[in-house]
């Protein structure tokens, strides 16, 4: 039996991934037991066979940590955190939340004694200044955001607890999500997801870079399935480094519209603004957009056959009409 | 009118640091006004043209920092951390030195307002794991001792806030120093100093390791000449990483003990006992020995030409019966 704790579990992709889990009512071959949530604005909590708890707790909070792990967890989806335009804005915040919160969570688990998994949500943004053009494994990491270095702090600090022994660690660093659900957010990349999401649902979009932008991507989909696959892979597999790039797909803007209009026609394209902004360019900018994530493809992870793919199931799993 | 920190102030290279600062009497082309040498342990204070203070405190207590910059500092040289073996056997306690006292001093820098240059001792032992054999620029750090975690997050911690333009920092990763003065203590590395140092005196010393094992190493001088270039550098000449491998030398044991040999006859070897140290072994074994430092070379850090020197060096600096 598996317990299950999700941070961030208010969020899309924790919400995503929490319904996932009560449909499959197992996860890599052992039943669910129960599953937390924990957000700083309550979880829905979604139908479930088995007992579902949402708690609103700031995990960055030295008190919350200690609370959550009265029960141990087996596993843990750490999905908390201040997103890339926020923690850029307010550098005292990322690193609250970011790495105070991170390690919080890491001592409760280490404390726990059981040495559970922990799959933590790293990011692309971790890549940049120095590195290669198109990204292989293994390049030093160069994060040109406090977004990205917060998360680099986070992947060590995982690779060190569990080469001590202290958690089971699997950092997955997740290409930009598109087409995210729900409304505009604070990270850098929100227009990546609001340019298709909104025209497909008849509403203005502005785009705040040009159409020739590149991006490394991948759909809500590939992600959840992702983090439930990196539970299933044994801790060997992942050898002396535990964190790694996700597959993803290179397109840019232009490509992506394209692939919109392909799958339902003409119309949302027009409703895409083109006005430039001065604060996201430079931070999306220096980000890479073209990886080659040889070891998680070698450890099963699944890549996005197309753009269009993201678009179809944006229509199934996230329009306002989509079927009931 | 330059005015210096050195935390970790009364450790040997805190010490030999201070000293060549008194000696000089700028950095940088600058005249230095004030002096401040902080180290848990009161640091000696050296002769000196400028005023000298010496202070008892830990940098990882909350307090410290603020008050140690009621006066703003120039430059920065933050020394101070718990070192590999005691890191490794004290998870906590390299915590708490090697991240939170390092964020204690950035965060303490950052709000005194004026960008100080921050020169960081990081350390080779942020490299292992999945990083090839020989170590180019630019790996991914894959430390494999908490030690080597923690160095690693100040250098993102480092990265970032200079990004930010908060401090200007300069991260040098050490090699192993060897011929390091005084007695043995808690680095992992102890050895590949006391296996000469001791000898040299007239001292019985073991060595845990057999003869083929390899190090890359530099000596006191080189390193305190590397450390007060780093205040030289132009901040534009680091580019977008403000981290980098310093040179340094690849010999084995029996390759160092055949330089002692030469330079001062066959008496010494014969007080090097061979017992292998089952818990000093893994450590050492996961650093790696053979770098390829070019950006360091490009920005004009010096490297060794000789183990030969490094024992010339020890004996006209460091050996109990040196001349005055």
């Amino acid at each position: 039996m598996t317990n299950i704790l999700i941070t961030g579990g208010g969020g899309f992709i924790g919400q995503k991934l929490s319904q996932a889990l009560c449909r499959a009512g197992s996860i890599a071959g052992n039943p669910i037991s129960g599953l937390t949530l924990v957000d700083i604005v309550a979880p829905k909590i979604p139908q479930s066979e088995f007992a579902v708890a949402a708690l609103t707790a700031d995990i960055s909070h030295p008190a919350t940590c200690p609370a959550l792990f009265e029960t141990p967890f087996d596993v843990i989806f750490h999905l908390a955190a201040v997103v890339s335009g926020a923690a850029e804005a307010d550098f005292d915040l990322g690193m609250r939340v970011n790495i105070f919160g991170t390690l919080n969570l890491l001592e409760a688990a280490r404390a726990a004694g059981n040495a559970p998994i922990v799959i933590y949500a790293s990011s692309v943004a971790v890549h940049g200044g120095e590195e290669p053009r198109i990204v292989p494994d293994g390049v030093e990491l160069n994060p040109q955001t406090s977004y990205g270095c917060q998360k680099a702090v986070g992947e060590l600090l995982l690779n060190d607890m569990s080469r001590k022994g202290y958690i089971d660690g699997r950092g997955l660093r997740l290409p930009t999500v598109s087409i995210r659900p729900g409304r505009a957010n604070a990270a850098a990349s929100s227009f990546m997801s609001g340019i298709f999401r909104e025209p497909l649902q008849g509403e203005k979009s502005n785009c705040p870079v040009g159409p020739d932008f590149a991006i490394w991507h991948t759909a809500p989909r590939t992600i959840i399935a992702n983090l439930m696959h990196a539970a299933t892979v044994p801790a060997a597999q992942f050898g002396y480094n535990r964190c790694l790039n996700l597959p993803g797909r290179t397109d840019t803007v232009a490509e992506m519209i394209a692939a919109m209009t392909q799958v339902v026609g003409p119309e949302p394209e027009r409703l895409i603004t083109w006005e430039r902004d001065p604060v996201i360019e430079p931070i999306v900018n220096g980000w890479r957009n073209h990886f080659r994530p040889e070891k998680a493809i070698r450890l099963g992870f699944q890549a996005d056959r197309s753009f269009a793919d993201s678009v179809r199931w944006f229509m199934e799993d996230d329009h306002r009409d989509k079927p009931a």
